[in-house]
């Protein structure tokens, strides 16, 4: 496909964070603006404001291979294309998929330049209301295991609760993988203290955005869905005290010092 | 101090993440526009277009306590104050200094909004740029022992090598401790592969930007510094062809499927 054309392509793909266009950086705007040809998800898509110029090539969930390969063969074409991606591109986003694509097919980015726009990730979101859980050492793990064996996301947990790291799990929970959530918190709840601090972060940035602040005890994991990130504290982790009920989480930067 | 006076204050700890204005969200760049006072480390604030209103306030690196002591003792006069923490405020930067004061003097926020406004990090902005080295599960550390034993960083790099995470090493040396990240690379070195992709980028951002691509085996410690970033691969992880010999790195979403 590429390697015919004369013009240059160009591949962006671009981070446009997890909502707001407040949160989206002049970089990513400027990548968007200037696209011929716009891919994503349809519900990313739905908050740009394109020109009447711009193709938008829209696709459901869980295709990132298909757009990964439609922004390939558009760009190998002379095309300017921006491949968007909710949060940042690089955390279980598109970047990871259109570079398995160009492993597959190396020559693709022969008459391409390809950039990855950064943007402001879900963690970075919720840690940035909760106050500074992600303050010190932290793992971040998906709990889908559509693509990797469920033994190595226990494997995975196991070690993230053994090094007493705080702890992200994205993708916890679907409609066809209810259970995920579950056997992970009874697995924490192995390890980890019972006073740990936990937070349900949903659709942050977003009008339907919550909190739910809990601990490791209470916790209810019946309450997560897709669009939750589940936030764990280590042992250091602690609510300190906020403005009307909302305590802040913080994660100090120091080991055992705090009391 | 604050409780006596009748205005409210605000806070904003404004992420201006790792240098270009293209990667300062639209919100940060409004705090800042509408601060009077604006707090940070001197090179941070050398990267501002204040106006002739603002008073700006430029301290020394490692002093974060009294940044966050003099942002809380300010807005609690009902002052207008963007404290500046570079790349995201969360991740090794002023959120958790910030909370920590507040945690030893609760008070402090009687007369105040607080907000976290999240910013690129540094390791959104390294990982954008090596194409998704942090496209799957992965561990986030700091090495400095500045206020944890160095034995907790031995059990959470043991931790993470052991869960096959891919690792991001904030703080690998300076110049008080440039023996640290020899260590740690002689630690992964008793865990991982010889194969292992290593990544070591520096001043992203910056002008004096530069990125070494390697392995575990191969890797020199010795060209680390604290401008740089350390990416270590998960068993997973693996360099592709990429333009001008720069090659991508790529951590795929799949376990032990790609070949």
């Amino acid at each position: 496909m590429s390697g015919q054309s004369t013009k240059r392509g160009t591949l962006a793909i671009v981070g446009i964070g997890p909502g707001p266009q407040a949160w989206i950086t002049p970089q990513a705007s400027d990548a968007l603006a200037h696209a011929s040809d716009i891919i994503g998800y349809g519900p990313y898509l739905a908050r740009l404001q394109p020109n009447p110029l711009q193709v938008l090539h829209a696709s459901d969930n869980r295709v990132e291979m298909d757009r990964a390969s439609l922004a390939l063969h558009l760009a190998g074409q002379g095309r300017h294309v921006a491949l968007v991606s909710g949060g940042d591109p690089g955390i279980f986003a598109m970047a990871g998929a259109l570079f398995e694509a160009l492993a597959q097919s190396p020559h693709l980015q022969e008459n391409i330049d390809i950039s990855v726009l950064p943007g402001i990730s879900a963690m970075l979101a919720a840690a940035a209301r909760l106050g500074a859980p992600l303050g010190h050492d932290f793992c971040v793990l998906s709990l889908s295991d559509n693509l990797k064996p469920w033994a190595l996301i226990e494997r995975r947990l196991t070690a993230a609760a053994e090094g007493d790291f705080a702890i992200v799990l994205y993708n916890p929970a679907s409609k066809a993988r209810p259970q995920s959530i579950f056997d992970a918190f009874a697995l924490m709840r192995k390890i980890k203290s019972p006073a740990t601090p936990v937070a349900f972060a949903k659709a942050i940035g977003r009008s339907n955005e919550s909190i739910v602040r809990t601990t490791l005890a209470q916790a209810d994991p019946g309450c997560v869905d897709m669009s939750t990130l589940v936030l764990i504290g280590s042992s250091q982790s602690r609510w300190i005290g906020g403005p009307n009920g909302a305590d802040w989480l913080l994660t100090p930067r120091s080991y055992g010092a705090v009391t």
